[in-house]
């Protein structure tokens, strides 16, 4: 179900008069990406934090156990636990007083603005997208491009799943499904707006028609750091923020018809139930036949839509009430989409 | 000293099991821009706010003895008590244990980006400034500017002295020094960027990297909700802020050559004192000569640089240590720029 993990845990010390709370870090996937830049800023601070164990390997219920089982801090790098058991994964945390602080860009934006108000008071959280690679192609172009134009992100280095998922602007639908979770948003409280440059990571809209942002030079290490000092704010080497130097930061509507991956996310974040785990299971199928050169492009979100008609039909949506549930209803839909490939790769080819 | 007071003070009322708190609201200065928008956003609550006096007159000393006397929250959208006594009125609202909250867009947004983290963890406070409707005017035609000109402001409508200070950047240099006050921050903390859009009103960069800003519609109604319904936030017919539409948000750096008004605000700053007492005392004798067209644009910075000067070379730079003296001190800089007025008129023209 999880192809990446990578987490990061937090357990207050005992705190002397002498020195500083020392915190002890467990990292889940040390290896990605994400656990690279933790270690940069871990190795900068070796009087402050504390690595107790390095793993790097694919077992997500390994979060929800850490959660459940400490009552601690837990900073969650990986969409997939909430975007295929959001709720379950919440309702522990919560039941074990758990705080989950995100470090994903996006999401660890938006926790940093949410400080600025009262969850009341929120009208509506956006995330913002870079729009991927393709973002000003024509429809038609779309459906001709290449594994290897897929792979070249504009702004972040990243694995070729997240990356692919950045290109379809599925990965865009998988966070919105994620904030729905992490901040207990209706769908109609979620928003996308597509921002080339990935200077403003997300904004939540007050009612009274204020809008906090969250800026900053696209450096991992920032969310990260966020998460490692939280409740407090870390001095990290990040480059500053520059606006003169950036000029113009531009904004767009996404465009539903040439990426109709991000409706799709939407539809089954409306639906409900085990709609994402469905979408997210077709979507992993889909990205792996793509880098397979077994799909086209515009396959991706074709087949993610045909496995959710097909789980729909076969009344494959209830909402999935322990994990085991959640994994039996990943295992189907990845059969499923399995199974309609053949017909889809052909129509999208 | 004072030519616009314009401020809403709250206090809570009694608060019972079956009515909200009733915020009592005395308004000094109900009839200007300010004044306007906060009578419409009081008319759509009645059974939370209660007018208590309204007034419109040119009485600082009223603010200061209202911090004092009610240890209660002021909300201040007047420039020139932070400007001419800042350092005076914060130690009196300190020593009441009054809340100042700043009705100024600018100072508003930053107060409200501060909330996303603790004072130590301030790198640096960022002001935008629309940069005027003389942006992208050669240094030739500056001095060709006439008052019909610079009485066009290209977003906010208000009155005469503050949009001709917004054209020479001068009313951003008197913000600079504002914040230094509000905010207890250093001048090398604080900056200014120049954003014609007027969408950012203020950011607020974090040690960590992470920037934080408050944007929103230019629509006073926001700021001054904020301040009523502080510590929650009051729902405000403000329109929404629709970033897909706006386009783009651009940033520039402020040009100290064409704009000198924001170097010379910067320099009284750094100097301390009765400079920033002084800059503001010869600015406002510049604009209304320049409003009675007996000084050109370009000899309004030239009259404050003089000056600034001159009450230099006399040794009149003391740091106030009374109201009276701040007064004494605004009265000489006046007619110590009266003064200078035909030499620097002559040259400027």
């Amino acid at each position: 179900m999880v192809a990446r993990v990578k987490k990061v845990q937090q357990q207050p010390a005992r705190r002397t008069a002498e020195a500083p709370a020392l915190k002890t870090v467990t990292l889940l996937g040390a290896t990605g990406s994400i656990g690279s830049s933790t270690i940069d800023l871990l190795q900068r601070e070796p009087d402050r934090y504390c690595v107790e164990a390095v793993t790097a390997n694919r077992n997500a219920g390994a979060l929800a156990r850490l959660a459940r089982e400490l009552g601690a801090r837990v900073a969650i790098a990986n969409k997939e636990c909430l975007v295929c058991a959001g709720a379950l994964f919440m309702r522990r945390a919560g039941a074990a007083g758990a705080t989950i602080l995100p470090v994903d860009s996006e999401h660890n934006a938006v926790f940093q603005a949410l400080m600025s108000g009262r969850r009341e008071e929120v009208r509506r959280v956006i995330l913002t997208a870079s729009g991927g690679p393709f973002r000003t192609f024509s429809l038609d172009a779309l459906r001709s491009v290449t594994l290897e134009q897929a792979l070249k992100h504009p702004t972040w280095s990243m694995g070729p799943k997240i990356t692919i998922d950045s290109a379809t602007l599925m990965n865009k639908g998988l966070e919105l499904i994620e904030a729905h979770h992490l901040f207990a948003l209706a769908p109609d409280e979620l928003d996308v707006v597509v921002h080339p440059q990935s200077v403003v990571h997300g904004l939540v809209e007050f009612r009274d028609g204020s809008v906090i942002a969250q800026l900053g030079s696209p450096d991992m290490r920032i969310p990260i750091s966020h998460c490692l000092g939280w409740p407090t704010r870390m001095a990290t080497p990040a480059p500053r923020l520059d606006l003169a130097r950036v000029g113009s930061l531009t904004f767009e509507e996404p465009d539903p018809v040439r990426f109709p991956a991000l409706a799709l996310a939407r539809r089954a974040l409306a639906q409900g139930g085990a709609a994402p785990t469905v979408l997210n299971a077709a979507n992993e199928i889909a990205v792996r036949e793509f880098v397979g050169r077994r799909l086209g492009f515009s396959g991706i979100p074709a087949l993610v839509e045909a496995t959710l008609d097909a789980a729909a039909r076969r009344g494959e949506l209830a909402e999935p009430e322990s994990v085991e549930e959640a994994v039996a209803v990943d295992h189907n839909a990845r059969r499923l989409a399995a199974n309609l490939l053949p017909e889809i790769a052909a129509m999208a080819s």
